[in-house]
């Protein structure tokens, strides 16, 4: 099984912005951690990160092509406007969980709709970095 | 440590109603398995469901006093209008993570916002019954 | 052929309230007369009225279990926020159909819309306490 | 006692058009089982059909003057935009009952709302063309 | 194959109305053009122009009976508020194009909305009066 | 110079309907009033009066060629939806000037709008029936 | 019989403001106008402008008692936001007619809405200065 | 005269809610503080709090059988939603007082608007626990 | 202590306007009866009504170099509007409490929404002239 | 004469994602049937397909030095909520129609706007692939 | 060349109105250092504060006839809703930038709007008093 | 000290896009003159310019590390949609001043809310190309 770990704008900087919100974990610390998480699990992991909403449509549509069965994505500020990644992510048909570092619901009014969240299995806001490692468990027993 | 696991109205139906969208799950079998997850956590659980926004207002009132560590909350249908069991979460200020078994943000546009999120930790929604699990998890992490 | 019949909050006061919107019929003088219907139509019936959204939906999930083939409800000030008796009714199945003896549509603009006629087979509204009778025999009519 | 049952727009095809919502008994043979109806409750009555917002205007301003005693009407699309018709059913005063054949408020948002319904004693929806006869029996009653 | 043609109201103004907006064409002029493109497509087409909403669904249920094989409706000023002319093209379910000669999307707001478009195949707008040419040739293509 | 004076959906009850908002005179009461005022202002002046949206326009579009020079128009109910009106007094472009018996400033909310005034000159609200004639004079002097 | 005209904001600028919209008479110039007309009605009128709420407000407190009958109002600005002037009509209980100059419905939305007119017999918009006059007469012949 | 004070859901936890906001008083010092007032006032008081919007509603319309002259009610968090207590207040048509402890015109949009304050006499916010105190006297000054 | 009493446009009135709503108290008579109250309290007390929202906001900003303690304000029109007044109360900091005579929830839709009482300690509303004495008591109680 | 056809994102997908909304053709075959179209026509045409926002923004700058005489458009998502490439559009200045496969008119709401239709030509929605050769005729039809 | 700077409401409370917003020059201080860039310019300048609308209206009336070339203006809390300062500026026509002290745009969201901005050249906000010379600036660079 | 000037999409397009609005300059000619304003001023200077929501993103992410001490950013299109830019600003927590061109606030609705200027200090509309100049010296003025 191989899960692709998908994070969008901004959160490269991961630890340096805002840590009372987001923590004081990098994003190269993080994914460390997740492929720990992925070994225990017995499942093969792929990241990618960027600030692109097209990048991230892209690297959606080749998940399709290249043998990925699920997809963790933090679509970040993308969440609450993006139609084309809701599109991407409708268009593969890959089952994917969305993850938010901070609790959106508590946030501004505009990060509380999501426009990305009605196409994946579910959410999880507001867990910190830990989000993700649920996420992939999740994704994991679901496929058993 | 100890955990309160609150389900709001209608969630006795479980197994019976809509399984499309809930599953096949009894709320004893959820209950059970809750438990067995516990156990392994080394934590303990208590439970309570009920149909009543006041009742569920006066069980958190209690866990202000009855020790509980942390809830995990599933206020159903309340989600979307009680104010009252958000000033009850916000009231004796334990941590919460608030579970939803289907994935409330593709169903009808009134189970998009829900007025207790903002007063948890996070919310997990759309994982089935396994998002109780992981908020047991989520509270447990969170404590060390 | 057994029908429940249910009453929200405040129809107690039928008679009593507001004479001029609800005529001057007490709740005992209503079902009595219900009881006739009943009797003239072939069927059963059971009455419950409560103040409580949660003894309503404790109620609605009971009728599943106690061969009730169809329900009455006039859920008076429940019907324009109640998710909950929503979903009550969703969850067990049973043909209903929703009863106001005002006309909710001529009142002010927060009683136009209804959360639980969605569910329901139909609404009558406006028909005084004769709404009941034609629901009945709608449920009848429509069981044959 | 003199009934006018009036129907709006595309009743005329009814039993042809989308059964699964509006059944397959056509325009005629409804006409036919209210004239029976109407027999039994020993009154009068008249149709009227038109796709004609003014003919419908047109008809419910001569009501007015031909001795009618009380309207059932079913709207149609009309219902949720005619200021027209109810302006008209305002202006003749005569009661009115307001029928519809599916269940408006569970369709699209624009059929929840009626224009007509607060000028009339009430609504009957989604009881199919049952809802027509009860409609009758109701003003019949009303006028004892 | 038989198509219809149907313009709604103020279109027998064409040529004369704001030709800024509309052009020079008149209606028989772009009916002699449009009888040419059907002779070249090899169909056979009717023409109907009226500016009663009633007797435009009247047209539209006649279609039905009288072997049209698809429709090119501009509906004008009804496109953005008839529910009747809605129900007629959704009641006889044949294949329809909305035609509009202006870019409404340009225009003001309240001519953004159409509530005729969400039952036909698709809609053209701002194309001139060589919109209902192309919708023409995309009907006939389309029965192929 | 003449002018054409056109009243909307029932309008033909005036006097009949609701005398506390409309007064007591008739429709032919006023017309003859009306005629009166023509002479004394040395005009001609037609009657016209239909409840139905189509014929309006139809009558709008006629008078681009009967040598009509300026309307007087109570569009009643069609002011607050007509779009189809309001594109026929902008497509014959003649001075129009929009009468209201009256004021719909204070009735409900759905009659503040008005899409017909904006292709007018202007608009009398509220002054009763004298609304009329201060239109047939406004017009006349803006003439001169 | 006693009227007081009164003009609200920037109504000063008159003749040198925007003569597009709203011509080319000055203030000085419409009073002497309306002087001739009230001579002309046998009436005595009186003048007030300001660009001040609070000197209208005052201004129209001070005519419950200074004997006038009738007043002829164009809020201005004031008209859309002011509640105060609206309390200060409504307070004194003075029939007042509403005078615009431009037609304010064909202008900004925010001009749409008049808070002074639910509290006035009546409105007249667009007729320009004109307006006034016709306001006057329709104070006078409603006072007989 | 009686007068009898109702709280809402999570009064009880009064001080040691958020003291910020609510203060430190707790629940039965402040109906101490209150059988004083009512000595002072010469009149007899008695106390209610649930955090049951069905209990409230029943409690209510008992006091309409119980002799109770006046009602001071902070219907808390059901302020902002319920439509039930409201309802009860009505049908009873005891003079009642809305009292708030922290000013909710300062806190969240939802806590603004009050479905309740409607059908009371007043509303009283943001005067802490003298509210109360305030309430009472209006009722019992009111009565005299 | 120094208590500064503020009364908005229209409230010099009072006695005269509607009195339905506002009672038959002259403000005169209401200022009388305060410095009764003031005497009672040991404080002193001035008083101050204008029309004019500016010097609402000049005589707010005054009283922080007068030696005002407090203020009473019924800001009346402009309690629904004005941002002024709500930026010189706010600016000067001076502890304020808002008086409504009348329940403005119960009134028009536009009455609801102050825009003043979230800079104020708090809102009286409904409880006729008496209001203004348990704010002065509030005042005085919450100065100890 | 040079048309250049624009795909924006997912449309790469084509062939692929959903057939029952979008069809079966690929993109290569969508772009060879238009290629042929084009010479049909007498016409050369250019393609560009991009997931990025900034991308299509930039093709649409580069057509303004290319030669390009026309552009045919299926902005995808970005439809909906682009700003920056109707911009571009509308600076480049150059002829344009937009195409929608689907009939986004009867899909979800947020689709029924377009940003980018009012600087366009027209639209043509729901035609399938046909679309993008009915609007290369339009565009080489109006250049005749 | 002539400036005239304007401002509204409470900004004669400049240093002494919440600092941390609004810093602590007073406002004659400011105007002190507003002269010298006048005089660095070239330029003649006069100052204008009040708390009345009504007499910043006068003030931009007089301005058009007392040799101003350019208008600096800060309506305060009058940006929000004020038509009549936007009328005034817009019928006099003189050139005017609008300042804001504070960032109008994270502030609460009824400052987000300006009603006098469209009428203005442009907008400077946030910049601290360093606006004020801003926008003299670009005043008097704008006219050579 | 080092400042960064960021345009965003079709801001490359500068003098040849809509010279009415936007004016003659073009890029490379405004980018020269900020380059002697910035000796002028004695900072350094860089520049930026995309259509790339993402690229922007970066480049704002690198501004962190590379020494820049203020930014000047017109985010053109993306000013009213992006949250992606919103948080970059917010993330790295440098100066900003956010200039537009031209008048925002005079143009479409959309754009006249900003959803980056609350993360930047202030925000400089409708002065032309001149308001770059302005943003530079306000952020180089606040560093001292």
């Amino acid at each position: 099984m191989k899960l692709l770990i998908i994070n969008g704008p901004n959160i490269q900087l991961l630890g340096r912005r805002d840590p009372g919100t987001y923590g004081s974990t990098t994003l190269p610390q993080l994914e460390d951690r997740l492929r720990e998480v992925a070994k225990e699990l017995g499942v093969e992991c792929a990241f990618f990160q960027s600030n692109h909403e097209g990048s991230i449509c892209d690297r959606i549509a080749e998940a399709a092509a290249d043998g990925t069965d699920g997809i963790v994505i933090n679509p970040a500020a993308y969440t609450h406007t993006s139609i084309a990644i809701r599109d991407a992510l409708d268009g593969v048909g890959l089952p994917a969980v969305e993850v938010h570092i901070s609790n959106i619901h508590k946030r501004e009014e505009f990060r509380h709709k999501s426009m990305t969240a009605p196409v994946c299995i579910g959410q999880i806001a507001g867990l910190g970095t830990m989000g993700y490692e649920l996420a992939m468990r999740a994704l994991v027993e679901r496929a058993h």
